[in-house]
């Protein structure tokens, strides 16, 4: 790839024109020219006087990744590795998050940086983040994550969801924090399991439908509950809104529930999901059950992906590359087709758009120029491979090169 | 890390010191002294005069990686992305391939030896494969890996299984192409499925058996068929591993059926397996059911690891790291304790080699000076990270260096 002389900076450019790249879901070669942070024509043999040229010719476009389901409040990205200190079953890492958050220095600015800096150089455009509000912490997680993409300064989108990770109504002030959070300016209100984790499925939804329409906020219900419970959970939060007219502003996260029942229930939830503009979120993590992602795709239900836990107190692993999650997610699903690995890629970038509602995304004119260059035959063989980005933009700037941030 | 100069070759030396690593299960760095191809100390500060010496220090020093289960005589690695052609079906793939073999090419010893590299340049440094013996193609396969095994120099070892792919009672004339691969040097003797595929398990097992106690080969039975009957099918495998004295000879690939059933029947199976010295191989691919790995090492079953399918007719996906694939085995067994990922890790080497009898495997003096030096925390950091491999040695010999091989 050709570059600019080391002293000329892409940062002060004000014209990009991407040379002879393949954008994903185009017929074939076609320039992309960048103006002012946007995409102003894709095309063939484009000129464009003035515009700084990078020759990308035989490169694959996508557009910028998007991370729907992560926690940067949690992560201790970027430290010496920590090994895993909680026991095998949910309460253990529930009760050993609580013991060694502290000591940890969690929420961490620094790590959530760090990793904020990794998602950019593996072409992350946008990242929804699950921040913990519980009582006894106030909005310290919001605020260090705020601190954290502050000094990403424009080079990705940070969008928090305000998380009672360990539930509402079973800890009181937990609601009136969550409020807190939404009128100091996070977007999204979480919910986590209203039946296995809250002990009262309407009661839970009652508080998180009632904040949203309150601050007009958006919903992510991570929804770990399986089987025949889940899957009434996921009823009720249709039911709810529909009633409550959030068509098309309701996450489900996690949704084991959809991949442990029967194909015609699963249709059924799809049919509901779908009419509600519900999207559902996977993450493909362990062994947890994935969500019948072709099935929901085919009754037109709006699918994301994100990390989930990255190397934190919960999991040790995760990178925050997009592309090996969109592996995951593919690999789960069985999905071997280049038209099948594409519904986790579509995930890992469309899908996460529609759920985040980010307007205009999308490898088009007029859209915001958030794009990444890879080396791949095809879009599966990027998710398959994932190889070094090449060139990731993010509203018109040359944010990372060669897999490494530019800053 | 400290290389020699450009006109120094590793190639020819006799002593090789590597300085202030430290070696998986030693109890704090150590120097490791390499002579002829052989590990001859292991011990804090040693001094060799006339030693080559390679500074490692705050490396981590692992054994050779031990990849127990691929197929390279499938493999299209190393050529343009061919997307993946056959149907979602068991009986999609099996009859895409039998279409599509001969017009790709396959056999190819260009594809197993570009697969086979990558594989040292991950520090893989033992390999065993399954190779297709089916009636009409003769020993086609087993030719083409004997070639592409001769062009790799040493530089990893191959052991081939003579493999029924579509089984050997409903193809005629297989039974006696199996011998006839056993005759020709072909170590091991492959089984597939003997209820599923074949239709009869005692017939089946009579044939593999009857071939390894003939021709004194080890047998590797790949063992898909589920729950019950899958069951079932490893009861038969034990007994006959015990009245044929092939004890410690026989591994099992898959098993899916280990996983499936319930505890107390996995414990039963697990004393079997054990007592039986029967290897349990796991590929952790795909949505497929992971034995429970940390019940059969408590029952004392050794446990191998391999990709199975890289970049094929069967699967676009495989990198050849076994690091990366010990990460699905782990991950994929939810294991997040460094311990618990340390059996994965220990199924990539120890395991892997058990299976493969290979004589004074390890990092321990007197053992082959096949190793591995990477940049991690520990072991499992190892794992979950899959840092490019810093040094490579095969019997002595730098085979490959900052995640390249070295010719």
């Amino acid at each position: 790839m050709s570059r600019p002389g080391p002293d000329f900076t892409l940062e002060g450019m004000r014209e990009l024109l991407l040379r002879g790249g393949t954008p994903w879901r185009h017929p074939g070669p076609a320039d992309v020219l960048v103006r002012d942070g946007t995409i102003t024509a894709i095309a063939p043999r484009l000129t464009e006087p003035g515009a700084e040229v990078i020759d990308i010719a035989g490169r694959l476009v996508l557009p910028g990744l998007v991370e729907a389901h992560c926690h940067l409040d949690k992560t201790l990205y970027g430290r010496e590795w920590e090994p895993h200190s909680a026991g095998d079953a949910l309460a253990d890492r529930i009760t050993n998050e609580r013991t060694r958050r502290g000591g940890l220095g969690l929420p961490d600015p620094d790590n959530a940086a760090a990793l904020l800096e990794r998602m950019v150089a593996y072409g992350t455009s946008h990242v929804r983040t699950h921040t913990d509000v519980y009582a006894g912490a106030g909005l310290d997680g919001v605020e260090a994550v705020q601190e954290a993409a502050r000094r990403l300064d424009g080079r990705v989108t940070v969008e928090q969801v305000a998380f009672p990770q360990s539930g509402i109504l079973r800890n009181p002030g937990t609601a009136e924090l969550l409020a807190e959070a939404l009128k100091s300016g996070v977007s999204t209100i979480g919910g986590i399991d209203p039946a296995g984790m809250d002990r009262d499925p309407v009661r839970h939804l009652d508080v998180v439908f009632g904040l949203a329409e309150r601050f007009g906020a958006g919903i992510d219900i991570h929804l770990h509950d399986g089987g025949a419970l889940g899957a009434f959970e996921l009823e009720l939060i249709i039911e709810r809104t529909r009633a409550t007219g959030l068509t098309g502003r309701v996450t489900v996260s996690h949704a084991y529930a959809l991949g442990q029942i029967d194909a015609a229930h699963q249709d059924r939830l799809a049919a509901g999901l779908a009419e509600a503009g519900i999207t559902v979120t996977t993450a493909a993590v362990f062994d947890f059950p994935v969500p019948p992602l072709k099935r929901l795709r085919a009754a037109g239900v709006t699918i994301a992906c994100g990390h989930d836990d990255i190397r934190d107190l919960w999991s040790p692993y995760g990178s925050g590359d997009m592309l090996e999650r969109a592996m995951h997610v593919a690999y789960r699903s069985a999905f071997r087709r280049d038209e099948d690995i594409e519904i986790a890629l579509d995930a890992a970038t469309h899908g996460g758009a529609r759920a985040l509602g980010l307007p205009a995304y999308g490898l088009a004119e007029g859209s915001p120029a958030d794009l990444v260059v890879v080396t791949a035959d095809t879009p599966a063989a990027a998710v398959v491979t994932r190889p070094p980005r090449d060139l990731v933009l993010k509203a018109g700037r040359v944010v990372a090169r060669d897999g490494e941030p530019v800053r």
